[in-house]
């Protein structure tokens, strides 16, 4: 069997998620379902991590494995031939049989993007989170900075987290302004369920003066999902990359 | 009455263009039917211009005139309140009633957006035009420069056009490459039908090596659509913005 690298762009609108589920509409048994369209083979996709429904990716990375071998070139053609446009194949590589693209990702990237205006420009609709009031940028980028390093994250989980070490260490969380647009980028050796989304959740309370940047610091100390700010909405979270030793 | 001008942006993918038809999804029929039901009135919607099925607009411009005296501002909240998300009005504004959208424009930018690559990012499915092969930008550059000027621009214009005069001023016609994006932007004080995109089929063409930068001047002169081009296709053309006097 031939194991392949696939790096995976989508738009997650449409999908209930990366994850397979049951009646579902999702990134991963598309894919599936293409590969078995092709290669007439039951293959199974794993990916480097998983992304809720709406959540979208520029570099989700998946392992497959083929009884069928092929120039990976003409697999990646032959996939966006086969797939929705709003999932494509953006490279595909033969990688060692040891390769696992959950366990032997080392970091990751997220990008949370937000329109910070009144009326959102029709062609980013489901592809920012929109917020019109004014925020205080300066606190939310003190903010955002105060998480970097080693820290039990599970203040900021999704309460039903069932791993049971929440330690996470942040090497970049830092936060953009250009116009109406922010971007905020964080990059970690691994990611909580909901763990995006709740950081930004409070960096946007954070920003309206609803709470002050060191709550950050408090809310990682807690280690109680019940002092964070409610989880942002998923149509601004972008996986970015993933790195692999 | 009052009279208002409406900036208005729209993804175009969903609609059969800007001009109401029968039994089409139109963006002018979107709005008279939004404007409807915010006043109770029949409201005649002018546009700048029209736009065809599936081209984008980021500055069209629209008059109405409504009986209800609105503040501007209610009236565009109200607006993009009841519109579908993939249209906005960006700017509302009252206007003396002498205000004629069309009659008035005295020049008009659009943008024709090329993603010149093999995997085209789900992002942009059906907000650009997608070439996948080598393009030769300084023969398209040099093509594009061409036609600025006073011209007869029969010979781009779709064989159909009803209008007795084909002469338009071309003031902008440029092309700038950014990575695999290619963006080609024009001003005129009027446009034929499918005139952007017929230059942009010829230009395409140039790029190819089908075609050399002469031709344009070519087809000027010939004033006969068989010497151009094919139309390039809807989605990558965007209706940018109008000036008045």
């Amino acid at each position: 069997m031939t194991s392949y690298k696939l790096t995976i762009q989508y738009v997650g609108t449409r999908y209930a998620g990366w994850q397979i589920q049951r009646n579902q509409r999702t990134v991963q048994g598309t894919l599936k379902e293409a590969l078995g369209r092709l290669t007439g083979e039951t293959v199974s996709v794993i990916g480097a991590g998983r992304t809720d429904s709406g959540v979208h990716a520029l570099g989700q990375v998946a392992q497959i494995r083929l009884h069928k071998q092929m120039e990976a070139r003409r697999l990646q053609r032959a996939l966006n031939a086969i797939l929705p446009p709003d999932i494509r194949i953006a490279s595909a590589r033969v990688v060692p049989s040891g390769f696992h693209a959950q366990k032997q990702a080392v970091r990751k990237r997220y990008v949370y993007r937000i329109f910070n205006g009144q009326v959102l420009p029709p062609f980013l609709c489901g592809l920012v989170c929109q917020v019109p009031v004014a925020l205080d940028l300066e606190a939310m980028i003190q903010a955002a900075g105060l998480i970097v390093g080693r820290h039990d994250f599970r203040g900021f989980a999704a309460a039903s987290s069932a791993v049971k070490d929440f330690r996470r260490t942040v090497a970049v969380s830092r936060l953009v302004r250009r116009g109406r647009h922010i971007r905020y980028t964080i990059e970690a050796d691994g990611f909580l369920h909901h763990m995006v989304r709740n950081i930004v959740g409070t960096l946007l309370e954070i920003g309206r003066g609803k709470r002050s940047p060191s709550d950050m610091i408090r809310i990682l100390e807690s280690r109680d999902r019940k002092q964070a700010g409610p989880t942002a909405p998923p149509e601004g979270l972008y996986l970015v990359k993933v790195w692999y030793r």
